[in-house]
């Protein structure tokens, strides 16, 4: 199998370049080669690495910074994929500018309506996809049809769950508690050929809700955000009622290796990033304020995908779910 | 200052009579009396009692099983209410059946659009009103408007906060992230004469977001369920790594009092109940699963509340803020 070609937005993350030098670092090697893009400064490192001139700030808006940017290094990263000079692009910032430079240089797959970010969850039970964490602040019932046929898909092929099973996020087990947009999915979930086993609540999701969980892209992203701020949270008060006591740093000691794997598994820094479903090409979007930890796993993920040939899969299987396109 | 009297829906919760009943012997005294609605058996416990002969299931329908059903416990005793014998309600049963009932027995008050569940939230940083949390399922930007002055009024008069910092959850910090609720919504907070202080991020609710933070019913639903399912896991998930080792048994029994402290401050139960703001009259919703220490909170949460003044609070105070009811 030949190495994986992984662009990498340098200039993207909260931390700066440094952070996301240092992953791309950790990540090479075994059979991944990331290309790291950004100013002429990130030379030193031997890596592969495409100059850039510009660069998309967090705050920017989106659809205007990546016209106005073309030669940003988010945008290049987007548009070797298009070219065919890397496999995937990972960046860690700014997530609206990405969707639209995908949407831009990588393009839709045929069929598709709108591209979803698809977080792995991993949960008690096992793993879990969400989708979407975020690329639709507004979505239509429809799209959650095929956002459902995405993360089915996702799961069939990339986690090995034959016949996946398929839940909707909303407030309620019940099929009448919801809003609008809830009702209306649900029904077309329930017509549909999917394995749709009703709705799940947010409690769920980290325990495991299903082998994916499907809501519309603002719901996603502040049940994603509530999961990841309550864990740190918790494990940062905790951390700080123990040590109010010496008996009790003393059993925070004996606990540190349990306190560090239960972590390793409700990191988000574990997976390191999200995949954006249902572009041309593969996609990884990380954290904001992602360490290279963040990075190097978000890199990885993103050559897991293309040696499972995610976006073929996705491509090959969607028409044939008809109904995923309406 | 004579007790207050709250009636409290002995038939609701998904735990059966018995462990509501015991949670309004343990909040009896200390200035409440608790008056239990519910079926004859309830006789023996030397409560005040009124005997109901109708019984509303989680999973009716509200407005039709309210119709239904005046004779159930949840709907006497949100009457009891209007009828002037007793002070508030708590119930842990069926909350759309809770609010269909409030609205039709204790009725809105003048210039409420609509009634928010308003859920106290005991974050790191100091107490925190998140609202809405599950009443309006869909919502209008001018109904969150006046959410965030039922909340600003709530925190001014209960928690003692003057001129408390109002946010707005959505999914980024800059004005122009989220759906088209929070843009719009965004906007009126930010002309209205409140102490708003842009968005923020479910992420941030337990450390402590705002003194107040306002969202739709479904979007705070999601996010409060989110909160306390991972709470639960994170520290479900911390014992069963502690107890896979001797060594960590050890470390475990020496930090129990640590986790028991935190726990006391997270646990939902510790509250108890939420206020279902904009009525003529008090009443607390509890969690459907609630135990009796979490029932004994929620009538405590009522009484606090009576002897508050809430409604007449909010009744005095909302006029004023004329905006409020565009």
């Amino acid at each position: 199998m030949s190495p994986v070609r992984v662009a990498v937005d340098a200039m993207g993350g909260d931390r700066g370049p440094d952070e996301v030098v240092a992953g791309a670092l950790a990540a090479a090697g075994d059979g991944i080669v990331p290309i790291l893009y950004g100013d002429a400064s990130l030379a030193a490192h031997g890596l592969e690495h495409v100059v850039t001139t510009q660069v998309i700030a967090m705050d920017e808006k989106p659809a205007e910074a990546v016209r106005a940017k073309p030669e940003s290094s988010l945008v290049a990263a987007c548009r070797s994929i298009g070219a065919g000079t890397a496999d995937a692009v990972v960046s860690a910032g700014n997530t609206g500018a990405m969707l639209a430079a995908g949407l831009l240089e990588i393009r839709r797959l045929e069929g598709v309506m709108r591209p979803a970010i698809a977080v792995p969850i991993l949960a008690r039970d096992g793993p879990s996809v969400l989708l979407d964490c975020g690329a639709n602040a507004d979505a239509r019932p429809e799209h959650l049809l095929q956002f459902a046929h995405m993360g089915a898909i996702f799961a069939e092929e990339i986690l090995g769950v034959p016949s996946p099973e398929v839940r909707l996020l909303s407030i309620g087990e019940e099929p009448e508690k919801g809003n609008q947009l809830t009702l209306e999915a649900h029904k077309l979930l329930a017509e549909s050929t999917l394995n749709f086993a009703g709705n799940t609540e947010s409690r769920n999701l980290l325990v495991k809700a299903a082998d994916v969980v499907v809501t519309d892209g603002f719901t996603g992203n502040v049940a994603l955000k509530a999961l990841e701020g309550t864990v740190l949270t918790v494990l940062q008060g905790l951390r700080a009622e123990i040590t109010k006591t010496a008996l009790g740093k003393l059993g925070g000691a004996l606990i540190r290796p349990a306190t560090r794997r239960l972590l390793t598994r409700l990191d988000p820094e574990t997976y390191g990033g999200a995949y954006l479903l249902g572009l041309r090409g593969l996609a990884v979007i990380a954290h904001g304020n992602s360490s290279r930890t963040a990075i190097a796993n978000a890199i990885r993920l993103a050559a897991r995908g293309v040696e499972h040939d995610v976006c073929g899969r996705l491509s090959a299987r969607l028409p044939e779910r008809a109904e995923s396109a309406v």
